[in-house]
């Protein structure tokens, strides 16, 4: 693997143990085994490092959002949920220390604004194509919001999933988020696509 | 005003503006124009006025979430919810800075996860008398997911409200978290419950 691809791993591996505020570019360095010059020769700050991981981040979640195969079944549109919600659960630092981020780091601000901005135009999207299909009943109102409270999903409840009681806790966190995720669309499914969100539900919570 | 109610005043306003971890104690020394040292006496460490903050939100949640009175209208809950959110408002360090305190102050966190039980508990139990009362319909399971939502979005709204495009951001973030809670509840109201839970929302987004 190339120098610049290790440190970007072993980056990622202690962000996500540590957070960004406590891992050092010198901890980075010692963790990769090269020394801080060669390390700074790849990566000028620690703002570099986050905005390239963050670009890691985009380059699998774009694609879902901009996926504009037909959705005709939940199914369609599960499968982009479940990828997305794993790429964020990969890169789980960016959403733990998001508060720190946006004030720390204004180019990955910008960058997370858009991606936020992105992902809610498209899952209203792709929402709105499900009703189109008759796989759910919602208004133009309810889209909006379903849209928004997805989005608010797959973005905080990795950091909720920290403050709730350990029986809940003791589930994988991306998975209660998927299954978090479902439960929002239950109320407006239609009756067949609703029994298939009750078995996809159960795969999610043990 | 005493000493120590200035000094838990201006760190509130500190913490609130600028985060816990930016804000040291010398700095809120200076705020109050105390020496260090006067500081000291009646707070050993940061931790312990964060942890005395957190017990005056606790003293604002806790008899909202104890209060058995009958809950017969949707106003009934609806007035809990947004006393709430207030409180949640004025202290809301604590959610925009949850990952920092859970990791560095132990007592803190401890404090947290506590008030989170308390707050699922007492959602779960308030929506089951709505049910009762025929003000929503909806299923033991359903009551769980929209308690845990409830409280997702009281938690982790204000965050993700730094993440949102312009246009939403012009909204007050204790209003647009206010509008979620409502907007969870829509589709389980029976029919003159939803007429006025679309008057409570019309009150929060302009």
């Amino acid at each position: 693997m190339r120098t610049r691809d290790r440190i970007l791993e072993a980056s990622v591996k202690l962000f996500n143990a540590e957070g960004v505020a406590r891992v050092s570019t010198n901890r980075i360095a010692t963790e990769v085994d090269i020394s801080p010059g060669n390390l700074h020769y790849h990566f000028k700050t620690k703002e570099e490092i986050v905005e390239w991981l963050f670009r890691h981040l985009e380059g699998r979640i774009d694609p879902l959002l901009d996926d504009d195969a037909p959705m005709r079944a939940l199914d369609d549109w599960w499968l982009h949920v479940h990828l997305s919600l794993e790429a964020i659960y990969d890169y789980r630092f960016v959403f733990y220390d998001l508060e720190y981020l946006l004030r720390e780091y204004p180019r990955v601000a910008t960058r997370i604004r858009r991606l936020t901005l992105h992902s809610l135009q498209s899952v209203r999207r792709q929402c709105g194509e499900l009703a189109r299909s008759g796989v759910m009943r919602a208004s133009d109102e309810d889209l909006e919001m379903l849209a928004l409270h997805i989005v608010f999903t797959g973005t905080c409840w990795l950091t909720f999933a920290n403050v709730l009681p350990d029986p809940t806790r003791s589930q994988p966190p991306s998975g209660l988020a998927a299954y978090q995720v479902l439960s929002l669309l239950g109320p407006y499914l239609a009756d067949e696509p609703a029994h298939y969100l009750h078995y996809l539900r159960s795969k999610y919570v043990r």
